[in-house]
């Protein structure tokens, strides 16, 4: 896979496309031929697998179980839950017929037209629906609840203009969906999970978020509530990164999900519905990464360390080999992976920028004269600060630097969300501060016309009313001066 | 999920409502409202969990690399390899139009006729196309050979008859799409997978195999070779339960994949693709089950150890947990996945056969008489025999007699397996024995016509021709009374 190391714009020229080349060039994922659809690469799927393995383990501790659903939704299903055939109808891939047959006038292959189907069928952009009507099945009895499902699976919502990871007509994600006897458990549920999904991105990921609650607006289409993660890219706009819905009843309703309480009586399931997906990715990428290409935290790394040895000669490379190889075995053997690279077909120089564009969080490099004083070069990817250290040392420093990159990244992280965030009472600042990005914490009368006003004026859009924001005593909305019902954080966003 | 303990129709009685009754009953799978397409519940989903996670480190340890290409491939794009348009034209579902609207004339909403694609797009039934049509950007050089891409990932191939796991319209599997610089290579990695496959098959699913070549007829539609394990049923019909194939240039060619080899000169690039998929579970059930539902391999068992108190009354239950709590603690410390079940909603007797049913190989039981006298009791579900044993062993007894088991089902089939196999040189006998099941060794003359007699006369199809098989002098063909090429199995299948 032949690639151009050279020539990643700067973020400070052009933001979007840093992002555009960086995703490429570092080998994570391409535009296929398919319209909005990406190819994941084997570098950038490695990062998913380990966000996917990590993530499924704390949804199990939580009591959860995988399942898979069809990819084929009956159309009249979306239609059974009003807003929510609202909210996905006009980005809908629907399959019309199951055979093509040779062309009778021609080349190739052509739509058998007597193989149309009956109804036409959707891929799901979401499962609620099929998953509902199923659960109508195994669900009879509070004895049945909760029921505390999940899929990791692909799913399609036809975009008009998409970008690798933030925005693509197919992507994958996991979608669970859960079904409750009572309300409380419910919202409960729905409140866990955005937590988990909080917790993992700020430990894992190494991002720091604002967690709150939609404004009815930007709910998902069918939800009472809709919680959500917002993290600020470098270029100051939001990154919606995952969200949990308390669903309510409505969906029990739209397909009939009774069951039988303690007391005997029949009652509507309550539902919850929380997903990430591939933007995860994009969030990874836009937070860390620099001008040299990926910062990737420690935690997510699919190669934590590279070792590269300089060699003048097949003599000095065995030498070099005899003690870089047992090192590489002692770090594996600590649970760090690590790449030992003493290919010769490529010079040291593209080795180093090459390593730096894929964001491996930590090199070592090894050449002669450190083979004389037993030492070795330390080069950390966050800081690109290099050190030589006692070769007999290392294998003992590595998994603190680690953990200090890990922690370094974070904090740089949120030092530039605090700095970034605001709070403001007056919308001509507003108005002209929003365009150089960052969060605005601003009291909001709780109206949707004030919500379309400031989207209007300035294309931000509320994020969330945040959890952990002082909320008594708002002030008086910037925009309606009427009196404010909640701070909210309002942002333009991807 | 309530459910009908009694009622699995007996082998004996109908091997096919038996093994329909049964995933359904264990809750493994069930019919969804589209036609053909199957749920996979939580009991199912974690077996089929196992199995990925298992077959996913052994590709790994062979250099594999996971992937993700687009569920969506271009119409066109079949058609660029002769022969696998022809495999899969017929059984496609097409994607024509991308958006929905409301109904103008009432109620739901209906196919948005200007959302109509400018080309329609299929959901893909395998992904060479898509890949390879990739790969054309990725090899440019030896340098970039071999390049060993898989994917997991759901399929869909439209099914006029369709059977849970066995044969489905969608389906879960991976695909492995790798590329080489020469044939040898090639060939070399599609029979490197399909003895992956095998030893998978054979040391966690307890499924012993006939490994072997399919005959022209039967290859992969654009194939050279295919390769293929083969698992014999409980009704002596055979079940393909995973295929390698040599691709040769094929695709390399269809889609101009070319590379520069040592010596400089252009060459088309060879191919070879393998896959599994959820079909496994069909092979699983139904080769170790019984009348009394599943029996699962300990090396794939959600669940391999179920521990069960009786008891009368608060006081018992208590000192029970006492010792059956840290015996189950004990026991995961081992790496054994335990289920405690004291819950108090249903009888003992209820919760015998439910575990039975589910084929947990090793239930514990322990009640008031066991407490005094410091035993407990010990069922296998392999052969279901019981026996008592001191309290104090029971941990260490438990994983050998999970070996046990794992051996012991092995072993069973492969008995059954070799008693069902028959050598045959005599037509008119065959025709009549092989109503009756069983792999039949005959002589064959290598001709398309002899197979297309047989299949025609029996229904019997050429499994393939055992690589373990002594093929010189393989006699004359049972058929044609022509010298015979090979001796190949011969079989009824699903």
């Amino acid at each position: 896979m032949a690639k151009e190391l050279k020539g990643l714009t700067k973020r400070s020229v052009s933001y979007s496309q840093w992002y555009n080349e960086l995703v490429v060039k570092a080998d994570l994922a391409e535009q296929s031929d398919v319209r909005g659809c990406m190819v994941i690469k084997p570098y950038g799927y490695a990062i998913w697998e380990k966000i996917q393995q990590t993530l499924d383990a704390k949804f199990k501790e939580t009591g959860v179980q995988n399942v898979y659903f069809p990819m084929l939704i009956p159309k009249s299903y979306l239609s059974k839950e009003a807003d929510h055939v609202e909210g996905f109808a006009k980005e809908c891939a629907v399959v019309t017929h199951y055979r093509l047959k040779s062309n009778p006038d021609g080349d190739g292959v052509v739509v058998d037209p007597a193989a149309k189907l009956e109804e036409e069928l959707i891929i799901r952009p979401t499962s609620e629906t099929t998953i509902w009507s199923t659960y109508k099945k195994w669900i009879q009895s509070w004895r049945d609840l909760p029921l505390l499902c999940n899929q990791w699976c692909n799913v399609m919502r036809w975009e008009m203009r998409t970008r690798l990871f933030l925005r693509t007509s197919e992507f994958l994600w996991q979608e669970g969906h859960t079904a409750h006897a009572t309300r409380e458990e419910a919202e409960e549920r729905a409140k866990q999970m955005v937590h988990v999904y909080a917790d993992f991105v700020r430990d894992y990921m190494a991002i720091p978020l604002v967690v709150g609650v939609k404004s009815a607006t930007e709910r998902f289409a069918g939800a009472l509530d809709t919680y959500t993660i917002e993290a600020m890219m470098q270029d100051g706009k939001a990154l919606q990164s995952g969200t949990s819905h308390f669903l309510g009843q409505n969906f029990g309703k739209a397909f009939d999900v009774q069951f039988v309480d303690k007391d005997n009586k029949q009652q509507y399931a309550w539902a919850t519905s929380w997903g990430v997906s591939t933007r995860l990715m994009g969030a990874l990428i836009m937070t860390h990464s620099d001008d040299n290409g990926l910062v990737l935290p420690p935690a997510l790394a699919p190669i934590q360390v590279v070792i590269v040895p300089i060699y003048k000669g097949q003599e000095e490379l065995e030498k070099l080999n005899e003690k870089l190889q047992p090192l590489a075995e002692k770090l594996r053997k600590r649970g760090i992976s690590v790449k030992y690279d003493n290919s010769d077909t490529k010079r040291p120089g593209f080795k180093f920028a090459d390593y730096e564009l894929k964001g491996v969080p930590v090199r070592l490099v090894m050449g002669g004269r450190d083979l004389e004083n037993g030492t070795i070069e330390v080069m950390r990817r966050d800081t690109l600060e290099k050190h030589t250290t006692m070769f007999d040392q290392i294998d003992n420093e590595v998994p603190a630097l680690l953990d200090a990159i890990q922690e370094n990244i974070y904090s740089k992280a949120k030092t530039f969300l605090d700095e970034h965030t605001y709070e403001c009472n007056n919308y001509d600042e507003f108005k002209e501060r929003v365009k150089e990005g960052g969060f605005f914490l601003c009291p909001w009368d709780g109206t949707a016309e004030t919500e379309a006003k400031i989207k209007e004026d300035t294309q931000a859009t509320i994020r969330c009313i945040p959890f952990d924001v002082e909320q008594d005593n708002p002030g008086i909305d910037m925009v309606s001066g009427k009196p404010a019902i909640c701070r909210a954080i309002i942002a333009r966003s991807y």
